[in-house]
């Protein structure tokens, strides 16, 4: 197997080559700076993976990958010595193969695995400060990049990977699941077949009660206590930091990943600009105050939450589509993502599981959306189902990682890119800049430099991944 | 019964002080421009109505006010003879026991009534261009002004109701008949018993296919052709130019009205600013181009409307509250408006007949509203359910005229006043501005100078009206 530092310039261009056609050949300079191996450059059958975060979504992914033939598990990083335990379990249980070298020694111990392993693919699973830092080392040394969802917290990270991938041309994977989740591909697969007409208006958002998530007892992840930061256990350790700190739509892409194929964003289409909207702030502080654990005198029911319980984001794409996006994560309510897919012929809409499609629906009703979305159930639905079952967030994390592994296993670009990643995490800094200017509208940067005018769309085509 | 002309200041500064405790005494110049008539200075029995305005949706108010012992329809007025004439067949039908006086001379005509009739009371149901004029007119001529809904061209019209108002001491009624709609009443009654918590955000709208009403075959109002303006017939012949020249949310109040009493807007909470989203405009031109009575060589499919297929607005309170707005005429879906009231113990959308109250609903679930909404039916509607059966637009017509008359009989200020006229009918032209000018914010203007403050609820407090 190749080892790094014998890249040449010419795997770099079929690499670049790889990553876009209209790529810019990057200067000698920015190929020096990079420790790209040449593991990447040809395809192969089985991939050696290395996971940074092994928190419980890491575990997920962890689970999932020692589910296939084709993924060597061959090292794990992380910082919680409870985390690294709980994944050995895994590995205990699934009866893997191969032992995976540890990586524990502190916060940066990443570099040492991304140096020391011969990686063909990483998959970054931790707190979200840290994705663009990982994600970036990673593409630096020249291993297929798998990172996991966030917001970003500035324009200048976005840009930061876009312009890594540009100048090592490894490739990122956004690890956006919603994507894969079985109606929102149904409705793909109706999007691309014109049951709608052109898109005029949709809607998405993340929309879930994470009261117990942001808050526990500091032993169980969920609906145990109100603790946070360092006295807390899993997400609320660093998660809710982000609600006392920040106002803004903190987590965008669970609802922009969708919308973007159903508008071919970055592909023909791109977000020009978004305007940002916040209410007040009570959901988090009531709910330490009412907790039977909390209460008035508990010493959180301090901590002032800048968090507004809901946020609301309007953006607009350059054919024309509206597109409203919700932050709702501090009240109590059901789950759901809000999803609203309106064209020139109707529309379906998630919250009420209904549809309307002008001259099949009855004038001006609702149609149950049932028989649509197994009517319309997306090829890779119907191939992979009794793979999928049972895998996380009703099967759509197995699609997930399927369609990662294949596209590291064939050497491509990834179908949710580094461009998407640029794109969708930039709503977070932006809405947040919205909202502290009163609602003004801030403009999207074009992180295609003109590209999305040619691209063609690669999600989910066929039944492949 | 008191003539015209003979107010005197003593007359004038009661009316005043009805109209708003901390209301500013006129000007006597502001005052001798006014031909206040004193029929409304005391309580009465039986009311004499005028109706300026005898389309579809005036007759539909003449016919509900036929229904009742207290009411006289003493006159009518109207440009269009087809109209007169459908009216007079209401009268007719109803077996009218006084004749009223036609009004038909012209568009003008209307102060020909005000000037010649001894009126109480008097409803404009007129294209939305006429409202302000009308309305303005009737209050300086002492009769309680009911107008019907629309939004404003300019915040120069609304505030010159409020202004009119202020100098005349006369009352205005803002028509907004989905304020009464039962299941909009009943959550009002949950709102007010604190069943969803402090109000966060809310959303409401106007959802409705209209293509079948902005075009008709100049015969036969609804769905039945292409044409739109002189050849048109009803709605078509004025409302679809909106669609033409304009590009905002056109019709506002359908959401805003229920939302403010949810939000006890003007009345100790106000709007502050809003920020709107166009999309493109495809709908009405697909609509004229697939029509069979239309076609791509129809001259009606040369037409550019202005008009997005979706407008979307996010306001903001005083008090914190978001509220996202949606306006969807022109193209194929179910009629909705779009409600949902969240606040910090739960929500209620209406889109799925749903709700989620916190320590009541299985967590995390969506639960029917069916049973709530009986539960909390507003009083209003448990005592007058017979009558309204059979009322427009599911009954609530019948609540809105009966509240109407109720207030003129008792001389009292509108439970939905010229305050809430100006703000609601301002979204429009604010929306306008705000989309022309790339999402920008725009605030609102108070146009209760400070009153807001202090102003308290009063709508349907009770099961008087």
């Amino acid at each position: 197997m190749p080892r790094k530092k014998d890249v040449n310039r010419r795997d770099f261009l079929q690499k670049s080559a790889m990553a876009g056609a209209a790529l810019a050949i990057p200067s000698s300079q920015g190929y020096a700076k990079t420790k790209a191996k040449k593991t990447l450059s040809s395809p192969k059958d089985v991939i050696r993976m290395g996971f940074i975060g092994t928190g419980l979504r890491g575990q997920g992914h962890v689970s999932l990958a020692l589910n296939r033939s084709d993924v060597e598990v061959v090292a794990i990083c992380d910082i919680d010595p409870r985390m690294i335990e709980r994944t050995q379990n895994i590995l205990t249980r699934k009866k893997a193969k191969i032992k995976p070298t540890i990586y524990d020694q502190g916060p940066h111990d990443y570099l040492r695995m991304l140096e020391e392993e011969e990686l063909d693919a990483v998959i970054i699973a931790t707190p979200w400060r840290w994705h663009t830092e990982m994600a970036v080392a990673a593409m630096k040394a020249g291993v297929y990049t798998g990172v996991e969802v966030c917001g970003a917290f500035s324009l200048d990270e976005c840009w930061e990977l876009v312009r890594t991938h540009e100048e090592t041309g490894t490739h990122l994977f956004f690890l956006e699941n919603v994507c894969y989740r079985r109606d929102v591909m149904a409705v793909l697969n109706m999007v691309r077949q014109g049951l709608f007409g052109e898109m005029v208006h949709l809607e998405c958002g993340y929309q879930h009660d994470l009261r117990g998530v942001k808050f526990n007892d500091g032993e169980t992840a969920y609906n145990s206590g109100v603790k946070f930061g360092d006295e807390a256990f899993s997400e609320a350790r660093w998660r809710t930091w982000h609600s006392v700190h920040r106002n803004g739509d903190l987590y965008p892409t669970h609802g922009i990943g969708p919308v973007a194929h159903y508008t071919n964003l970055n592909r023909g289409n791109r977000l020009t600009h978004l305007t940002s909207m916040s209410s007040k702030s009570r959901g988090l502080h009531d709910y330490i105050v009412n907790h039977e654990k909390g209460g008035p005198n508990h010493p959180n029911a301090d901590v002032e939450f800048s968090l507004g319980d809901k946020v609301t984001t309007m953006l607009r794409t350059a054919k024309g589509e509206t597109i409203v996006m919700h932050h709702d994560t501090n009240l109590p309510r059901p789950y759901s993502l809000g999803f609203r897919v309106q064209g020139t012929k109707g529309l379906w809409m998630d919250v009420n599981s209904s549809l309307h499609i002008e001259g099949t629906s009855p004038s001006h009703q609702w149609e149950a959306a049932a028989s649509y979305l197994e009517k319309y159930d997306h090829p890779l639905w119907k191939r992979y189902e009794s793979e999928a079952s049972g895998a996380g967030h009703g099967g759509m994390d197995y699609f997930l990682l399927h369609a990662f592994v294949e596209s590291v296993k064939a050497a491509q670009p990834a179908p949710i890119d580094v461009y998407d990643a640029a794109t969708w995490m930039a709503i977070t800094p932006m809405s947040e800049e919205s909202i502290r200017l009163g609602s003004q509208p801030v403009v999207f940067p074009d992180f295609t430099r003109g590209r999305w005018m040619h691209r063609q769309p690669v999600f989910a085509l066929d039944d492949a991944f």
